[in-house]
Parts: structure tokens; C-alpha cells; sequence
């Protein structure tokens, strides 16, 4: 087998095999194909595009390339999730306890990631005490014992995937679905689980911008995941606008734990329940999608759902005391944003938000950047709300960083107008 | 100015400005941009091609890589001719000597190059005594005194193109018309000359398999020539057999005296004096087309053009006693190839015969591949000739190397059929 001809095939339109793939990503890893026959490929790649076997088969030799968590010792039916990214997404933190507490297994191992706030680690961290980290044996134990573990990534996950996508980032192929599909998908099939949900984000804060890219890029991966023997399940949500209140790593655990109180904002409610919905019948534990859902608001109000997520806490060694005083986990230094017309708020750019988070220190923009646990952004209002001149309309928590850009963005960010908007929150689901 | 952003907008199918083609190639040659972001680069090219004036200023970004000869020193109009490469392809050795016996200034530099035959360099060197390396202003006196030279490639000529190229071959980015049509040009404008005529090959032998693919190569190299300031025409001939009747480094040159004597073949005769009319109406030695076509012919039937061809060799330092004698320029081991059907020759492969030419030792496969000037083979019969059974179809001059090889690969070069083929050498003219 040569990369050439394989190079050429694909320029010329046509289907790679199994075999194809798997020498391509195995000689790649292993630096027998260098870069610049790789970035050929890749561009070729971006014109001729992918069917849904060969980015099956992309997937698979990409979560081959690297270490595979195996959840067989834990009994039933094991589910996770997975958005592809929008800003003040903290449904992992709400819908892992809620579903455990009805008895669904989530085994859960997660990311820190780039972007504008942390990943789901960085925001548990913000939780006094608690470890992310996990023996492995230790996780599954935990995941057996009370339902629910959520750690860091351990192991090598995937390396093929972070080799190739450094290259596309330097080459202009980042943005061609069926390479985010399996790279997307290559993680997630090494996560062991049985079932998966794919929150797939749309709208101008979203990597897909538009709902026919989005619909490719779900209907892609539930493919995929489905060639590889996963229940799988998308659903399009819009990231018009943040989602809930809170954009920030301390400031999300507050809203996750307010959520889990029955408290929580309903763009968030109805996402976190509309997944979990989805895993319930997965996890063969419920056969009605509406009763899922009755069950899951019952469980979110009536304590069931916030009892389970002390128990996480308390397992992974973190502080349950301090969750009856989230406010313990925010800065104290806070800024007011103000209105400057009257109206309603027609639009909050959800980019900007997550930019101004960075900004505060919310967010890492290199690996090696260290981050602020308690800074953030609340947005007091959101689209549809009206506001006078001189309303605050949203409040920095802040250190020492940031803070005249972070005014200056979240400012911008808000737009007041005339007409008042009502959004379409969940767009599409694909099963 | 971003690679990254130069390579999205190629990709995008956007042109690309002077700048921005200049900052590509200078920054490349300079290994500023990685080979990783030049092949996705080349690969987008692939896909969204160039139009005349990118591909204008690609190669005169690769020729202001290297060195440019300076023919100002030589009163009068310079010519040039260049051909895409075809088996047998002995044309320069004759129209070089046929133009200046005319009073055409002839200054060449030609390479040697890889493929089946040598280049004109390997073939003048099988002259005994001809010197191909001549300093530039002995190069220049030369052409000055008698009005022709011919010499190796001196001074390092695009070496731009030349790492592109490379890069091309190992990224199934070869075969895309602007990049061959840049690389050809970036080469050609460096050579000095005021007027050019491109031979562009057509047929199974050839590179461009198509007509309209060879159109397309041959108005883009023209529009190229035309926008850098030169005279500018291109022939479109075909490449269905090789030309003329013998293939090999000695065997060309002994073809080269004949067709100097008046005796040339007639595919071989019609193709240079084709190109030499072009010549001679742009260098304004003659205004009508078909009175300087009569003009090249009178001059190789009254020994004036090869009269010149001895001053050539003669000024190189060549042995002119054995131009009288060609045959000494042959191996005397001779293996005959016969017909196994009766008919008419109605096919034989050039690139096959070139192959069979390569393994006798005609040609090099690496750079540091030596080769035999006195080997090749000598087509007996051409498309359209009747055969019998058992008639000597071609003659091979051989040494001490792929013997058995190159006889089964003439034998299969050669198909015989009922019907009397009839080509078409000159298919077109773009001026």
C-alpha cells in the first residue's frame, strides 16, 4: 500500500477501504507518513469528502491509535454525552447526578480542553477537595457503588486524533465535517459506553453555523457511532445566546447546583432534560419519552437529583458543606454591565461572552495557561427580556485581569431592539 | 501575511494577488513555510486551479528564484523552443543548426534530465569531444561568432520549481496544468530568449493524454510567455508513436545528421520546420508562413543547415571526421525485434518504447544514474507501414543490460491490425 496512491484516490472522488484508513492513521501515528503527505490527504479530503463508512473506519483507526477505557465490569447499560461546544454548557454537571439518581450509570471521563471557559474538570475542580483523578479500578468501583464518577481523561485517548488535528489546524482543514466527525467520534468510542447523546450545537456561537452543517455533522456521527455498535441519539440546540445564566467555572457548578435544586434557568432545564430523557430510554430504564421527562423534572425537584450529586461530591473528596454556600466558589470582586437603550435584548453574541470569560481568566488559551476558578460572567438578562437604560444586565465576577476588555465585550455583546424575540431552543433530534 | 489565510483563500477558490504568490514561493524556497502547508496548498490548487495571471506570477516568482541568463549581449532577436517531452524527440540537435544556418540567433541551455532517453546534453554527448559546459560569456561569443550554442544548464535555474516539484511528486499534485504550465515557464523565462515556441505533446506517449487537456496547457504556457513579454507560440503535436525512427542517445543524433542531410524522416522533418517557420517570422527573417517553411526545407536539402550543424560541433570541440561516419556512434550488438501478424502497423507505445530504450541503458532512472550513449532502438516499421510474419519490425542496439526486458517490451509495443492508420502530426497552432 502506498500514501500516494492513496492520496491520489481520494483526490480523485473515490472511497478509501478499512485497510486504506487503518494503514493511513497507523503509519501516520507512527511517523512512517510525514506531515506533508498527510496534509495533502487532508485537503483532498476537504473537496472529496467522506462517506459514512470511511469515516467510520477513520474513527475507529484514530481511538485504535490509543488507549480504550473497558466499562464491562460495571453491569447494565453505561451512557454519556457529548456537546460539541457552546458557551456556559454545564448540562454535564446537572444531567450526570439527575440520571444516576434514577438509577442510569455514568461513567464519566471528561476534559479540561481550550476554549473560553474550562472543561468539566476545571469547572468540578472549583469545588473545594475534590479529585479528579481516579485509579481507574477506583472509578468503576465508584461508578458500581453510587452510579456516577466524573474524572479527568486518563491514558492516551486517541493520539492519532490530536496529531492530525494539529496539522489541520495549521493547514485550513479544520472545518470539514466528516474530519470532526470521527475525531469527534474517535474520543468518544474509547469512552466505553453503550449509549451516547450528541448535543450538537447551532448558531453563530457554535463551531456549525448554520442548521443544514449542523444536521450533517449529527447525522454523520450517529452514524458512525451506530456502524460501531452504540445507541445513539443528536440533538440540534441552539447557542443564539449562552446558555443559561452563568459563564465561568465556579459560576456554572452555582448554577448547576441551583438547577439541581429545581431552581435552574429553562433553556438549561430543557436541554439538560431532554438528553436525559433520551439515556433513560437508552438505558432501558424508562419505554415513554414524556414520562422520561416527567421523571427527570420530578427528580430535579424534589432533591433526588441534588442528594446524588453530594454523594458524587462526597466520593471524589470534595467539600459537600461548601454546596450549601455556592457563593463561597465566586469572587467577590464584582462588575456591573449596563443597558444602554431601552428595549428588549434581541441578541447576546455567545462568542463574545466566552471571549470576555477568557479575558477575566475563566479560560486557558494555550495548554499550559493556568486559570481562575471564581471569575465569570452572569447574564442577568437574556434574549427576550426587556430592559430600560441603565439596567444591569449582567455582572462580572473578576480578579485582577481583563476587566476593562471583558466590559468592553460583554457591552457589545448585548443588542436591544423593538421586536421581542422567542428562540427555538431544541431544533431537531436525530435517532 | 498568513500562510494559513493564503491557503483558505486558494482553497475557497479565490485568487491570489502578486503579493501574495511572491510571499508563497520566497517564503517557501526560504523553508520559512513548512512543505505540510505548501502540499495542502498544492492540493487546493489541484482542486481550484489558477488563472493566467496567477499562474504568471508563479512562475516568475519561481524563475526570480534562481539565476536568469542575460542574452542582451547578443545583437538581434533570440529563440527558444521547448518541448513537454516525447519519445524520440530529437528536434532541437536539428532546428538548432537548421535556424542559425538562417541567420536565427540559436543560444541554448538544456538540461538532461530523466526519462526513457537522455536530454539533448547526454545526446550532444555522445559526439566524441563535444564539450557541453562552456563559461556564460564563451557561451555568449559563440553565438555571437557562428550563431548557435548549445550547453548544459549552467547557474542554479529555479530552484523554486525545483523543490516544488519534488514536493508535487510525492503529493499526487503533479498533474495539475497551471503548476506544469508555471514550472515549464519559470524555467523558459529564465533562458533569455525573446521568442519561444512550445512543442506540446499529445497522445498515449505523451504526458497530456488529451487534445483538450494539451490545449489548455499549451494557451496557459503561452499566455504566461505572452504576459512576461516574450513571443509567444505553441504546437499541439501528436505523441500516438514515437518520432521519428530511432530512439537513443547516439541513434537520435545519428538521425539528427540524416534529416541535416536531407534524409530525415518525414514526421521528424515536418515537426521542426513546423516550429522553425514560427522562428523564423519572430525573429524578422521572413514575414510569410509557407515561404519560410520552403526556406527550411531548401536549407536541409542543400547541405547549408548541416554545414552550420559541423560549426557547431566544431566550435564545441567535437569530432567533425566522425559526423561523417555516424554509424560510429552506434553499438554494434544488434537484436532484431519481427512482426508476429500480418497487416498494418497500427499502434506502438511510446511509452513503452521508452521504457525498453531506458533498460538497454538509454536513459536514467535517478540523477546518479550513468548511461550508454551507443544503445537504443531503431523502429524498422511506423503506424501505417504494412508487416508480415517474420519481418524485422525494429532493431535494438544493445550493450551488456536489459535485453530480454526490452525485446518483449518493443514486441508488445508494436500492434498490428487490418486497417491502414493515417495520423495527424500538427493538430494545432495557439499563437
Amino acid at each position: 500500500m502506498h500514501i500516494i496512491d492513496i492520496i491520489a484516490k481520494k483526490r480523485d472522488g473515490m472511497a478509501l477501504s478499512k485497510e486504506e484508513i487503518d494503514f493511513l492513521i497507523h503509519s501516520y501515528t507512527q511517523g512512517h507518513i510525514p506531515d506533508y503527505q498527510m496534509s495533502a490527504f487532508l485537503m483532498a479530503t476537504y473537496f472529496q469528502k467522506m462517506n459514512d463508512e470511511e469515516a467510520t473506519y477513520l474513527a475507529l483507526a484514530m481511538r485504535d491509535s490509543g488507549d480504550s477505557i473497558d466499562l464491562s465490569s460495571i453491569p447494565g447499560i453505561k451512557v454519556d454525552k457529548h456537546s460539541t461546544g457552546g458557551v456556559g454548557d454545564k448540562v454535564t454537571l446537572i444531567l450526570g447526578p439527575l440520571l444516576a439518581s434514577l438509577g442510569v450509570k455514568f461513567a464519566k471521563m471528561s476534559g479540561r480542553g481550550l476554549g473560553h471557559t474550562g472543561g468539566t474538570i476545571d469547572k468540578l475542580e472549583s469545588i473545594p477537595g475534590y479529585q479528579v483523578v481516579l485509579k481507574i479500578e477506583d472509578f468503576i468501583r465508584q461508578v458500581n457503588e453510587i452510579g456516577i464518577a466524573i474524572v479527568g481523561q486518563s491514558g492516551d485517548v486517541a493520539p492519532a486524533d490530536k496529531k492530525l488535528y494539529a496539522l489541520r489546524d495549521v493547514t485550513a482543514t479544520v472545518d470539514v465535517i466528516p474530519l470532526i466527525a470521527s475525531s469527534i467520534m474517535s474520543k468518544k468510542l474509547a469512552s466505553g459506553a453503550d449509549a451516547i447523546v450528541l448535543d450538537v450545537k447551532v448558531g453563530h456561537g457554535a463551531f456549525m453555523k448554520t442548521e443544514s452543517e449542523a444536521i450533517k455533522l449529527a447525522e454523520l456521527m450517529v452514524s458512525i457511532g451506530r456502524l460501531a455498535g452504540k445507541k445513539m441519539t443528536a440533538i440540534l440546540t441552539g447557542m443564539d445566546e449562552p446558555l443559561g445564566h452563568k459563564i465561568g467555572n465556579g459560576l456554572e457548578v452555582f448554577e448547576a447546583i441551583e438547577t439541581l435544586h429545581g431552581r435552574g434557568p429553562k433553556d438549561l432545564v430543557d436541554v439538560t432534560v431532554e438528553i436525559g430523557a433520551h439515556l433513560l430510554l437508552d438505558a432501558l430504564l424508562e419505554t415513554n419519552f414524556d414520562v422520561a421527562k416527567k421523571r427527570l423534572h420530578e427528580a430535579l425537584n424534589n432533591g433526588k437529583a441534588y442528594a446524588k450529586f453530594l454523594e458524587l461530591v462526597k466520593a471524589q473528596g470534595g467539600d459537600t458543606k461548601a454546596m450549601a454556600k455556592p457563593e463561597t466558589l465566586l469572587s467577590k470582586h464584582l462588575i456591573p454591565i449596563f443597558a444602554k437603550a431601552n428595549g428588549y435584548v434581541t441578541d447576546i453574541n455567545a462568542l463574545e461572552i466566552g471571549k470576555a470569560a477568557m479575558r477575566l481568566g475563566a479560560g486557558r488559551e494555550t495548554k499550559e495557561d493556568s486559570i481562575y476558578l471564581d471569575v465569570g460572567i452572569d447574564l442577568l438578562k437574556k434574549i427576550g427580556d426587556p430592559v430600560q437604560i441603565g439596567d444591569p444586565i449582567a455582572m462580572l465576577y473578576v480578579r485582577d485581569k481583563g476587566i476593562a476588555e471583558a466590559s468592553a465585550l460583554v457591552s457589545q455583546a448585548y443588542q436591544i431592539g423593538r421586536e421581542q424575540k422567542h428562540l427555538t431552543l431544541i431544533k431537531k433530534t436525530i435517532k
